[in-house]
């Protein structure tokens, strides 16, 4: 059977399938798998009492359950949800939100599908604008979402050594060069995979720079302020007018719900809630229905700060010791782990790619992911892509342990 | 700003945009609106408290609440509803079914622009091809899903006058010629919004003709068999290897958890979990985690017999007397209702057309459906188009009383 062009492109091999097929596998299995390969959150005993108590109240309340289950939303997803996010940012930041600042998709990931084919790709005058990411290593799921070939463009980063085995990347504001084919620029922040934060210098030098040219500056923050909050530096969350800032209820723990959140200027939520009309009909209610009264009352600030926070705060510590005792003698570094739940390993030694690392440890039962999925838009041939690893500490604290021993052991049997 | 091409395509005022931003104003709205317009299903007592049964049985199941909330599932959709589907349907059809013939889609509209994608449009090798509704008037929600122009192609039906202002739909086999430009031939059964229910005849002749011309045959079953079996006439669900059969929640009562079902071949099925992966990264896993008991048990196919069908059915009955008695005088025809929650009027007189009958009654909290958008892809001008309404009987039964009478009133008035 053949498939269209486009058909083609989207069902292909892609990383995206191919992390998803392995999490999904090793979720479903009955091995022993060590899990740090996907973008699953923990199960947080606190935020599951909290969720379990959530259903049973809406349980009991029939019309709240009717908004949850029984009535599609509007275009731009559930209103009062939408209300409620507006007001608790704009009493907490003091940015000049509203319910039409706000749209929901269904997931982060569609709303990135929506998103960059909306601001880049092919356009009526015949031109071809592409979306900038400022600094690869960056989000492996933005590298299939273009409708059109050749959509994203990126650069390396500067890398500043810090000892102790850390280093971190930083925008190389030198060679950032924005040009007409430039659609919008576009970081995560926290970075997915490295847990890199961007600086609030960097922030400020990339929104101006945005402005100057004319374009958006997309800001991913589904690991970010002010939920869930997943971010062991002070730094401060950006928004203006020229910002499109995404936010997830995935992190809080509900990443089968499919809720993704952009914020933005009206025009963009207003063609994003057409897209979503067309391509979705409507998008889920579940989760704004869900965390409403915890958006209401500011609850979900509290519960990112004292329990999310610092619940991945210490699974990261524990990773880090078990990273610098079972790599010991190798020649590897971390990424200084600033927020999100991953390490982001550089193995400057590493004989084969980490591509072959990923293969071998998956005979091994150990899930990772490997590195050349993290350079969405860099072209050029850069030895790195292949010397860096991403490791999840989200999963089972004894198995990612375990996982990281094994890493150690094939690393060392590699000579690297 | 200025958006790309396909950004203007998707953002762009459509009929289904006009819809669900009608419907997410009426359902928000304080004022007393008769909304006869939207697909959102009725809110049954019944299953309203056996989904509350469900969501306080699960709030006390740790291990169901994660995999409802908290796992992301494999790129097809939840693994053990779709499992547990592939056994309902094998045992109580003797289809040959496997969880690798069933893709879960986020909401059945997602699923048809994955679909229609994945099977037409712009070929590799210069070619284009279209999608067949081998009979409209047909679902509005398909026509804008294409990512390129022109992508639908539509048939006229012919009549058939039943007498007591009823008459049906039947497809114009001799005019159906299939070429080499159609990619697939796509219906829906029961049909939104006419309430058709293709004759078991019929579907067969659409089964053979697609095998024989080698392109696959899309039965879009929302409304239908097993569940949530809104049909009001004895007829044979159909599936074979080459066709298409999709199925939804939103009809049980589920609209806003999003969850659409593909029933394919395994290849078929394979390219969907692979655009799953890459648009969506993953599938909403709530409404099958809610659901699978009630499959697993075959209690689905029971309520939805027991209490689904006789409850539409009886508001059908209602509806359909409402409006022989309010148009009364006027020269309109029904079409007969078998099934899905719509009927469909035929207003030969009209003096204006349905879409400015859609403004009329609008200005009077009436909300309706106006013809003109149910015929995608069929470009030819035809007056029947413009002569047509579609009124949904799901929502409050006084609303729909008086909605049905303020339009016989302006019918009256237009002398139609």
């Amino acid at each position: 059977m053949e498939f269209s062009t486009f058909g083609k492109r989207y069902a292909r091999r892609t990383g995206a399938r191919e992390l998803m097929d392995d999490l999904g596998a090793a979720m479903a299995s009955e091995a022993d798998v060590m899990m740090l390969g996907g973008g699953n959150p923990a199960h947080i005993p606190e935020i599951q009492a909290l969720l379990a108590d959530r259903l049973r109240a809406l349980s009991n309340d029939a019309r709240e359950l009717r908004r949850m289950l029984g009535d599609y939303a509007s275009p731009a997803g559930e209103l009062q949800f939408r209300q409620s996010l507006a007001t608790l940012l704009r009493s907490t930041y003091g940015w000049p939100l509203d319910a039409d600042n706000i749209a929901l998709t269904s997931g982060s990931q569609s709303g990135f599908f929506q998103l960059f084919n909306l601001l880049a790709g092919q356009f009526d005058d015949g031109s071809t604008r592409r979306i900038l990411f400022p600094l690869t290593p960056e989000y492996a799921g933005y590298n299939d979402l273009g409708i059109s070939n050749d959509m994203f463009v990126a650069r390396q980063p500067s890398i500043e050594q810090l000892g102790g085995r850390l280093f971190k990347y930083h925008v190389d504001f030198d060679n950032l060069v924005i040009d007409n084919s430039i659609a919008a620029l576009c970081v995560s922040r926290p970075c997915n995979p490295t847990g890199n934060v961007l600086t609030d210098a960097e922030m400020q030098g990339l929104g101006e720079l945005a402005r100057a040219h004319g374009v958006p500056l997309i800001v991913d923050s589904a690991y970010g302020l002010p939920f869930p909050q997943i971010v062991f530096r002070d730094c401060e969350p950006y928004w203006d007018d020229n910002v499109i800032l995404t936010m997830s209820l995935s992190k809080l723990g509900l990443p089968a719900v499919r809720n993704g959140i952009v914020i933005a200027r009206p025009e963009i939520i207003d063609a994003l809630a057409g897209m979503n009309a067309v391509i979705s009909l409507a998008v889920g209610s579940v989760g704004a229905v869900l965390m409403r009264e915890l958006v209401d009352s500011g609850d979900v600030i509290d519960i990112s700060r004292k329990v999310i926070r610092p619940y991945y705060e210490s699974r990261m510590r524990a990773a880090l010791e078990s990273v610098h005792s079972s790599l010991k003698g190798r020649n590897y570094f971390v990424h200084r782990p600033e927020g999100a739940f991953f390490l982001w390993l550089w193995l400057p030694d590493l004989p084969i790619s980490s591509a072959e690392l990923y293969q071998r440890l998956k005979a091994r039962d150990v899930i990772v992911l490997p590195g050349e999925h993290f350079f969405p838009g860099l072209g050029e041939d850069w030895p790195h892509k292949r010397q860096c690893l991403r490791l999840s500490y989200a999963q089972d604290a004894a198995a990612v342990e375990r996982g990281i021993a094994a890493l150690g052991e094939e690393l060392h049997a590699l000579g690297a």
